[in-house]
């Protein structure tokens, strides 16, 4: 029952966090998500396609890292929703060359 | 340019934040949003339609709350993301009366 798949691009200063459900999402399977460890002095941003609950999950979990963004490809970039670095302000957006396809 | 307005329904053990944007929100705005100040002691439920990002940036804001869910309306719910409570679990669904309508 992997009905999630994570998949890591690593960046110069951020990892990029790819992931793939391979089915819907309920609640009750945040319980037994366990997200790949990342290193917490690079920043991570986060893509995929998933409920905003996934993301709010994903988001509380990587919070210690150095910067957390969340790409969006209406934007196409990732935008930084929080930071712990002075040269990443909450706001700016990043381009990401390794989106999605 | 109030852009977001905020909306704070009191319940017995979470306080319910709707927002709603009166325009597309762009990144640049996550700079000049000001959520209101809420109780760390009671849980916090996030409602309503924005981007990914809104709610990456919310949910950091309100990260050292009791617990903190996101109502889905697929869900008619709100789950739990996170809790330093231990009768609250993630993954859990909270029942909300005041739903956004």
């Amino acid at each position: 029952m992997t009905k999630i798949k994570f998949d890591i691009k690593e960046e110069e200063d951020w990892n990029v966090l790819l992931f793939e459900l391979d089915g819907p999402l309920v609640p009750d399977d945040l319980k037994s998500i366990n997200p790949p460890r990342l290193k917490g002095t690079k920043g991570v941003v986060l893509s995929g396609r998933g409920p905003i609950w996934l993301y709010g999950f994903l988001v509380h979990h990587y919070h210690p890292t150095k910067f957390l963004a969340i790409f969006d490809p209406r934007i196409d970039g990732g935008i930084i929703i929080e930071s712990h670095a002075p040269d990443y302000q909450v706001g700016e957006v990043l381009k990401i060359e390794e989106g999605p396809e």
